[in-house]
């Protein structure tokens, strides 16, 4: 990842800005995360010069107890990657959820 | 817009793709949102050759009945230009909530 790299998550307070950040956000949960399977939907790949963007839709899966196999979250993602010194490196990630089911509605209606 | 423009939102099943989408998505709601003010907190530029990066938080306020003020929401937002022929135009738009309160957690721990 670049050193400038910034990443956005639904679990974060604010956007996280440079590697170091993103690598002590990243230690404690460094194999914690249990999915099954998943689905990447429709990936698509938009490329600028030196930066391309891939975006897709994610379902995670994973087996119940019961054997029976759930939806668990579902995903928009943006990874967006440079060409710096010759090499491909992530720059910035924006990862959300599809149509997240809120306590409390948000309202901007006029 | 590009005509290749993607965009995610929290209202969206999917990502919406194109311009032409783009317009049919945002015709119905044009005029709708109402914001009294709002803060964009910490904005940063990446750019990379014909390629640039604005992300930021933002927080949406509205003044209430009995005049005062409250926070309606608050957002992560990732804008991607990019120079095509000789333009500056948008070619990808994510807009999420930040750490929103969901009706039932979502859970990919081990």
């Amino acid at each position: 990842m670049a050193r400038g790299v910034t990443y956005f998550d639904p679990f974060q307070e604010r956007r996280i800005d440079g590697d170091t950040a993103m690598r002590a956000m990243l230690e404690p949960i460094a194999g914690q995360i249990k999915v099954d399977r998943y689905d990447m939907i429709d990936p698509r790949v938009q490329q600028y010069g030196d930066a391309a963007l891939l975006t897709f839709n994610l379902i995670s899966y994973r087996t119940q107890p019961n054997g029976v196999e759930a939806a668990i979250s579902s995903w928009n993602a943006s990874e967006i990657y440079a060409r710096i010194d010759g090499r491909w490196t992530i720059v910035h990630s924006h990862w959300s959820f599809i149509k997240p089911e809120l306590k409390q509605a948000v309202s901007e209606g006029a």
